[in-house]
């Protein structure tokens, strides 16, 4: 059976040890997505055309979150992000009569482990601050799937979703 | 068209007003949840007879997550959380020939808002422990849909979530 | 000679004991603003018709700088903030020959003390923010000054900072 | 057996529920110390007759420290800090050849729940940050013990430990 | 028209990707000020000689808050900060009849980005600190004007402020 | 007598600048302690055999701890830490009839200076948490001594601590 590298000799949670792992750069992109109504969705959409917008704060969300990644998820390595870009894409899934915003979250370092719960993180603090911004209008809401879609860097070798 | 709260008469985001709402019992209940292979879900169960597990972690990530939440969702207010439980139940989904891991976290406050928010960060905060805990052996997990099951108090009403 | 209320017996720094203050419901009103040339101004303008904008940022530095207040300042105490609201102003200064951004924050709480540190640094990190985004186009943009202009709530009466 | 209070139906670790409790004052003071030698004593005292001294970055330390309980203690309620002051006494521990630091900080609330973890937290990033400062002379020094003086209020009544 | 480095190619914020940058000894200076009248003045100077003091308070303030720099700041990177130091000049302003306080806080690093905000950060939140502990005897002191000394390393050549 | 390296030549606080210091793996040890009755330890002891436990709450305390470190000690730099590992002991102390929990905290980093505070703060969180899952069964326990056992890696050579 595969092992768990975060736990020590007895059995107990671990930050693993990457003091002997070679620095390079390292890229990971997640994505995220909010389904909502169309009552919602026609409020984003105008809202986006006025100075502040639904979409400007979850950006800027994100790119905090994924700076707060070591703080919220005990066993993350603190790391030096040297890039963090959000992009927001609209899908219409007429097979659930559903608006979906689609959130990635691309986030890079030169470091000794990957990013990939910082750009997982900063998708999903995205999201949370969509359905907080528009709760009012509607609980109903849902977050996610949320997801690795690649990695790059490290001696693991790259990692790319497969379509389905 | 519904109004946006979180926003002035400038369009610009801001926190809501909420000096003049009535202090009283407030709880909020969300789940999300983390889909995985096989070889995850044995490893993660394997685990659970041992001292230390994944589950384990991901609690305590979720209930700092929830006393985290406004410092991560930018137009939270900060409020004296009372209480944050989490509860793990898996499903077999076998239609999709995955396994579920059901995440769900249930927070309380006597304050003046509500803890939706809460309730959704201390959910997606343990799923994303989950994944982090067990990528080194599949990275191709899915979290979520993370959402809010119910809530209740404040004057707006109780909500719950139609089963679909 | 007045005396400092923040330090004990000692002569040593503590935090004021609030236990015996009534809670009520308290206002405060900071300043702050960016001096800039003409080339920053005419960046940020033209900026601001786009989707993302320089005064967004600032503006939710600004909210969440707000919550931040008794992690940054020692010998704040917590507090629940119930509101925050920033605006902005452009002044242009001819007898200068300066283009200046006047962020105006306003912080409310219902609580045993004021808000105005939670203002000033409101709008103090607003400033601070925008300094960031436009530093790449000119260094030599100044912060301020930042001052209270007004308070009100609680027993010491309230504040109105004089016109000069 | 006793019960623990901090663990839910399935043995996790939970947030206690304190929705019920009733707002009263509460007081806590806790004591730690740190044993060092000659010459780290002496440094200190010298330094303590110029404006800047270890003991007034351990008072700041200290306050700061006890603002960060709940999010140093996985399972401590955020609650709303009123009062936090330290003191310092020097103990010549003459059966050991010691220079003992007694630090003993104090914390109030109005709340629902005690500040026991405040109090100690205080007192304990207090001594770290001793030895932080003083580790360049002499690595040797051990910190603590750190426990309990006494704490009131709350319906669980009052207690003084006893001298020993 | 000069271009914001900060924004994406949709307009909205991103935090500048540094990978390909080169780590280099970094270091910048800013300035801010405390303006007060002469009983604040003297209030601090007095208590200057006791052994905690208004402005030892700052001076930790101002560190912390350097350290708290990429978490206040949306678009600031995470980084290593080799060195952070304070200090304070007393100016008496005649032509104003007012008591300046000078705060300069010089920051270093050894990274791939400047600590221009660093600085800045540091020396607004020591002046904050200053503002806070003496507002109980006048709310009427000014912060600032706050801004960039000098910065040194990195590609896009050094800085200093030319005297006005 | 010996300089401390934490004030400036104005006598007050300051971060000691390391921008001139080698990088190089560090490695250092803490150790802290809890006493305790017998009660409160038969309830760890029986607890620790059902899924949830309080040394794995205390485990992952440590680790968060340890990443927490330069926020909560005013002077320490901010690292990238690499590694960060507890185990746990008991000792039965006859003399004193007390049950010991031995937290023994092993930090490492490949960076420019040491991680004693960080060994040192993971210990300590660690036990205080402990301190606070029983303190309603007890509030008698003590916490330390709490002391560096160990350091390895920089220029200024290992300690090791003398057995007693």
């Amino acid at each position: 059976m595969a092992d768990f590298s975060h736990f020590n000799e007895h059995g107990r949670a671990k930050m693993v040890d990457i003091s002997d792992k070679h620095e390079s750069e390292r890229k990971a992109i997640a994505r995220s997505s909010v389904n909502m109504n169309k009552l919602v969705y026609a409020n984003i959409v105008e809202q986006k055309n006025k100075k502040g917008d639904v979409l400007g704060v979850a950006q800027i969300a994100g790119i905090m979150g994924a700076k707060q990644t070591s703080s919220i998820i005990p066993m993350c390595h603190p790391i030096p992000i040297s890039s963090v870009d959000l992009s927001f894409t609209w899908v219409e899934l007429e097979a659930y009569d559903m608006y979906q915003l689609v959130i990635e979250a691309e986030v890079k370092t030169v470091g000794s482990t990957g990013v990939e719960m910082e750009a997982l993180t900063a998708a999903a603090t995205a999201a949370l601050t969509v359905y907080d911004m528009c709760k009012a209008i509607d609980k109903g809401m849902t977050i996610g799937p949320t997801f690795l879609q690649e990695k790059s860097g490290g001696k693991n070798g790259d990692y790319h979703r497969e379509t389905n």
